[in-house]
């Protein structure tokens, strides 16, 4: 963990929410320049392993949350041999075939402790990770989208589309989405996390999939507004083909808004690069009450444009993450 | 661990072999009066959860491993809960069914690692494990029976059976066994142990599945021959269904020196309330070199003749073991 500059301010309590790789991209930066960091995951998953697992057992989708844990590994040799075997995956003709081996032990402490949090957290003990993860709520959640021209032979026609796999694949523009079942209870450690937080950061991520359903849980969408704390809307490095397919940085922050009118942010971080219109996206955090920070954050190499979708780099992530809390951070040592 | 009487020796260094559920039961005991303990374990299973694992992904058979490895598991909270987690069998309708969830780690860490010792020893280490558990060999193997009256239609005609689970489930005799392929490698880090020991411990367990397999591999067999230790046969509490139906503890030791008549024992030790003729059994004894040790072994309330195949108590079981290291023992110190 890097020291803030300053030297003598304590370590900012900072909450990110999210799910995915957008999440874990969030972990590894937060994680250089802050000790005291909660990860709130999305449980809308229903694809691949993740979806197996729920589809046969009826528990949470393990498979985010097992990022994350491992995006907070520990730096030695013990944390790091076991992040790569919950990372590990099974390659066979048979039944195992593609499931992660963390989602198995993250599915067996559950069995086991009949406890989520519990159970997450003694991944985290067993990772040595810098951080503790939560699921968003204890309740397997399905996504549901409304969706405008799902059926590319009616453009015009709006349908509901179901499953975080059915919404990342539409065709369609996604207008609207919804938790199945709706207003789900939040993890209460998750809420308090939110509550004691100096800093909190929502993104990047699936925006539809993995950050606005976040909102769409009431006890964490009040805490989320309610919190003393700072907060930082992380937008991703490019549109995502099939749920934000062709959105603009400004499109996402105004879906974000329609999902959460109340909700205001700090500021809105994005890569200079992917802005191509600085003037609409400032006007759209404004309807935040957010700033707009400009900060190179994507990895060398890759463009908003490539063929590749653009990752986060963490260390320059870290740099910008760290300037914003220095920037618009409270007066004199953190509580 | 146990103090030793007297109180100035050192620990002695044991190591025991077998595998499933007898062997779980010998380390349960040892663990009670020794610091310094190996298991060695066979990997010729192919039933369950571990035969599955063989077919998809055509690895060792990791049950009998994963069973030792629970038995020496830490006695604090970390090392309970990690050994029920290993434990853990998933139930569902689904592909994971019955799969322990340790099978599935262990196997996982022997992908990720390519080494089936250190990846063991790392289990070891998450369980606090009070030992080290290693496989006879880095090899799959397959058990092949001789068994006459296979088919009770032809109670006379010697056939060859492939295969754990056909092995212990024949309603004939099981005359001799191999192992397939034949003369398989050992593991060098279970030679170097029985080497070095004070003590090795073959069974109790599946006689002809667990046991007697380990004379099956040479270089173990010649280590086995060759230490200085001292050697513990120890006898089964009643005959196993199919494997061994109606077999006398004679017959046991019989068996095992017509597997390898060049190995001698120190010392037979069997529960007296399964000696009906101990006269038999001593004679027995002196073709491998020992003398016999009754002593009262068995669970309460777990006869012989009983309907529920009779278990080992590990106070009693470490007490005899203890008993036979201080009478049989060298003088002075443990190396």
């Amino acid at each position: 963990m890097r020291q803030l500059r300053g030297g003598r301010r304590a370590q900012p309590k900072v909450v990110a929410l999210g799910g995915g790789m957008g999440l874990a991209a969030s972990l590894a930066a937060l994680r250089r320049i802050t000790g005291d960091l909660t990860a709130v995951v999305t449980v809308a998953d229903d694809g691949g392993s993740s979806g197996r697992l729920r589809a046969e057992l009826g528990v949470l989708p393990p498979g985010d949350l097992r990022k994350a844990l491992a995006a907070l590994c520990g730096d030695d040799d013990w944390g790091r041999t076991w992040s790569e075997v919950v990372q590990h995956r099974f390659k066979s003709e048979g039944a195992l075939h593609d499931h992660a081996v963390g989602n198995l032990l993250i599915v067996a402490l559950w069995e086991q402790l009949g406890d989520h949090v519990r159970a997450l957290d003694l991944v985290g003990k067993l990772l040595g990770a810098h951080g503790r993860v939560l699921p968003m709520s204890a309740v397997p959640l399905e996504l549901e989208a409304v969706v405008r021209g799902h059926e590319p032979a009616r453009p015009e026609e709006l349908s509901r589309i179901r499953g975080q796999v059915a919404v990342a694949l539409t065709p369609g523009e996604v207008r609207e989405v919804v938790l199945v079942p709706g207003a789900p209870p939040a993890v209460p450690e998750a809420v308090e996390a939110v509550l004691d937080a100096d800093w909190v950061v929502l993104g990047p991520g699936s925006w539809f999939s993995s950050v606005i359903p976040h909102l769409l849980v009431p006890d964490l969408l009040d805490a989320l507004t309610r919190t003393k704390a700072r907060r930082v809307l992380s937008l991703n490095l490019a549109p995502q083909p099939g749920e934000t397919d062709g959105f603009s940085p400004q499109r996402h922050v105004e879906v974000l808004v329609q999902h959460a009118p109340k909700l205001a942010f700090d500021v809105v971080l994005a890569d200079q690069a992917a802005v191509p219109d600085q003037e609409s996206l400032s006007r759209a955090a404004e309807r935040l009450g957010a700033r707009v920070q400009l900060a190179p954050v994507a990895a060398a190499g890759d463009l908003p444009d490539g063929a590749v979708p653009p990752r986060h780099d963490p260390e320059l992530l870290a740099a910008a993450y760290d300037r914003i809390f220095r920037m618009h951070g409270r007066i004199g040592p953190w509580r």
